[in-house]
């Protein structure tokens, strides 16, 4: 054979999957070969809630995580305490700090953290949006649960330093429980709500 | 939040790409974020190669090889040697074999070994379609290429009985150069190669 795989149908699926992170080629081709084993309504499935998910998901207004509606369920539930907004680094650690149950405030997704090394500036994330939220007032309270990183360790120190930003509230960050040089998402449930429970001012 | 995800849409592609082997619901939630920050064009594109697989893929009617042909391109080659026939477990064993470049004859696909643990018998594979290609006359040879695991060895043994089946034929199998239990797949291209070159008459 000239081509590796014996069908340009296949080629193609595999290269596509073999695009997403953490896929290679011997995996991709494993993932194809077990959907053509199953019926066409499970692949057809698949794709279409692929295709689906990234034309038609949408992100709140307000904090940046992904919402089906224009405000999320988060930003316009009654029973939170609006006065308290816990920053993240993605949607992921919005669903880890959920998970623990002991968070009943609001959100805001930076979408990523600074990184000189990645090219990722200040401008590049959700930063002035948060600026402009505390400005309009009624917080008091903003928790930074950023990655225990350099990076993370760099982009509190910008938003707290950010002189028409943060100052003169609240601002606290998690609890060192969590392991230096861990992900918020690789932090265990009980371990990340103690975190929570025991944050610390800013800068003591 | 009451459901554990803040979209359906981001719910329903989880729920559906945790679906394939070896994804769990934490890694199709990362593969569902890392798609939304890409472009629509690639999400889409990976949808459809997963839908146009599925939907569109055809098997060589004479060696059960995946194809976009009626006969696939080896089966319909006029430069193989047609007197000789491969029988191996599935598609990937074909990609191996043709990529050790020691092979020039034909394949037969049985699509999966016997396996009575696993409910799988001999009339769910290939096995009728071998006999009869072998009794149509014109083959020489059937060099058995199945893993060598007990599913394998109990195939090899059940189509190496068949009464009006393979006998007086030239029965091989690949020589054992390849560590017991592995499957085929997992065999580099040099070992597999040798394991060809070097097929011994089945039974002996
Ligand atoms: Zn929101
Ligand atoms: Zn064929």
């Amino acid at each position: 054979m000239e081509q590796e795989y014996p069908s340009p149908l296949l080629e193609a699926a595999v290269a596509r999957l073999s695009s997403l992170p953490g896929i290679g080629r011997r995996t991709a081709l494993r993932l194809a070969l077990h959907l053509l084993r199953r019926d066409v309504s499970e692949a057809v499935a698949l794709g279409q809630a692929i295709m689906d998910l990234r034309r038609d998901i949408r992100y709140c207004s307000v904090c940046h995580n992904i919402s089906d509606d224009e405000v999320c369920p988060i930003c316009s539930s009654a029973g939170r305490d609006r006065s308290t907004v816990c920053v993240v680094e993605n949607v992921r650690d919005v669903m880890s700090v959920e998970r623990t149950g002991q968070y009943n405030g609001l959100y805001h997704v930076l979408g990523g953290v600074i990184s000189p090394v990645d090219g990722i500036g200040p401008d590049m994330l959700e930063i002035d949006s948060l600026v402009e939220r505390v400005r309009a007032g009624g917080i008091g309270e903003v928790i930074l649960a950023l990655p225990a990183t350099m990076e993370g360790d760099t982009t509190d120190f910008y938003i707290y330093r950010r002189p028409e930003g943060v100052a003169g509230l609240r601002v606290t960050q998690l609890a060192r429980g969590m392991a230096v040089g861990n992900d918020i998402e690789y932090t265990d449930e009980l371990t990340l709500g103690r975190s929570l429970l025991q944050r610390t001012p800013f800068g003591v």
